[in-house]
């Protein structure tokens, strides 16, 4: 069924240890649309960009079935722009630059022919925008993913807190959990997220690997091992996107589906720190994907026999 | 068969945000027997401790079928004694005080009732005295696991280097991986610390769990999520026990096994940092031991068919 993916659509510029870009095209939506194409085949995006947005980018997206009938082309302004230089531990991170642009004033777009969907990804914006497309589907959807960061909880908590409670799943980082709850522990952080509203609750943990908490049930997939890390951008949305474009094909929101869910978007960001930006998620083989999924179930599976 | 347990039977004083304690029993050798009483009944300890050292301790380690035959009481001598504090995190700790007192000269003795064994544990000592009981073995056992720290990498890095050379299993941290091998990368680490000697690497994540490395395999296993860990002191040196001791029981050392034994390890370190000090795996039932494996299995498990 059909995705509507919001997010930012954006240009980084990005230093590792191993080395540097100029202006690439990112962004939360992109990352996750690009991601989430492996897996279901009618993608709606909703964001906003500027006239320097180049028009081979819209190619691309067309090639992965992404309808951009939802993305905003603003004439005579800029598409928004972030800089960052990431640590050695490839964890942390310094902003050296942030552009809004054409995010200062974004107000959402939702096309007709994106009313149908069923699924429905919010990735990072203000919270009140990601509120806003919530109210502007004519009929909810069966499944909403939301993302944010640390930025809304220091700016926006209570428009924040009123876009969590309308969800079904939040995907944040470990330290944002933490930020979140006032609680170290991150199943005591679980256990307070989860009474604000969502039914599921992803911590993502980076290197460290991914948590899934519903209920009173727990779910763990590290990440896999590389010999590098070339570049953490878009790892967490391009996780979303697989997550949630395994649930949109599958069309099941159970618990033992959000598990896969969960490896197969492990898998796209394991791919997707591999090179810079987007790079290595553009053109991924079936064969390339299954493999991957195959070494998760290689690293993770043993066989014991309780009596 | 038998299994041969080598390191500090000490003093310690804890601090965490939880609380503290007075001098209470531990030390790398105390938590390794018992944790791998759980699994093989023939354990002999090889160690020292002062004349301080309390009798009912004794008791335990009786009641626990380990053999104290190799633990000399050094008569007018006080017990080493280490006194730390733990961060908020948990994973970090200050060193507040360290009296080697007996280790400072200590002579391990085997006696001959220990040379019929196919297991060694070689807990956290000097490389030398490590290398010193390797050498006193009749018969070299059938698995050497060896655990080590940072303090050694620091002061004794040739005698480390010809140790680990000797033995099959090396279990470190990752802090402690990437100081013996100057690679951040666990994965580059772990293939230059395999080129050193041993067939077999555990690293020892923490909270993030374990990584399994053998040739080009290599197995993961998360630390359980728990709500609170308590007092870390020791996990370490439980999960090491809980390791060999399954593998002692089973007496199979092929990767699939080990990967048992990772789970087995993870489940008694799950225990020992729920409480102070030796407290919680002291009288563990099996019922409770079979209960916390199948929460691993609920951790991880996931059902992808690949086609």
């Amino acid at each position: 069924m059909s995705l509507v993916v919001v997010g930012t659509v954006a240009f980084d510029a990005i230093e590792t240890p191993f080395g540097k870009t100029d202006k690439i095209v990112g962004g939360a939506a992109t990352y996750s649309g690009i991601s989430a194409s492996y897996f279901t085949k009618k993608i709606n995006l909703v964001s906003v960009v500027g006239e320097d947005f180049p028009a081979s980018m819209f190619d691309e997206f067309k090639k992965h079935h992404i309808s951009t009938e939802g993305l905003q082309v603003k004439k005579g302004q800029k598409t928004f722009f972030w800089s960052g230089r990431y640590h050695v531990d490839m964890n942390t991170r310094d902003t050296l630059d942030t552009q809004l642009n054409v995010l200062l004033d974004f107000d959402p777009i939702l096309p007709d022919s994106y009313q149908d969907c069923e699924f429905l990804m919010l990735g990072n914006l203000s919270p009140s925008v990601q509120k806003t497309v919530v109210e502007r589907m004519n009929k909810r959807p069966k499944l909403i993913v939301m993302d944010t960061m640390n930025f809304w909880m220091d700016t926006q908590w209570d428009a924040l807190m009123e876009t969590i409670s309308m969800i079904d799943v939040l995907t944040i980082n470990d330290a944002e959990a933490r930020q979140l709850t006032k609680e170290y522990s991150l199943v005591k952080a679980a256990q307070k997220i989860l009474a604000m509203g969502p039914k599921y609750l992803v911590i993502k943990k980076g290197e460290h690997g991914t948590l899934l908490f519903h209920e009173d049930q727990v779910f763990f997939a590290p990440a896999l091992p590389l010999e590098d890390v070339f570049d953490p951008t878009g790892a967490g949305d391009t996780f979303a996107g697989g997550f949630i474009g395994y649930l949109a094909q599958t069309r099941d929101i159970s618990f033992e589906n959000m598990k896969r869910g969960i490896i197969y978007g492990s898998a796209m960001a394991s791919f997707c720190v591999e090179k810079f930006g987007l790079e290595r998620i553009l053109d991924l083989s079936q064969g390339e994907l299954d493999e991957r999924v195959q070494e998760f179930v290689d690293l993770v599976q043993f066989d014991i026999e309780l009596v």
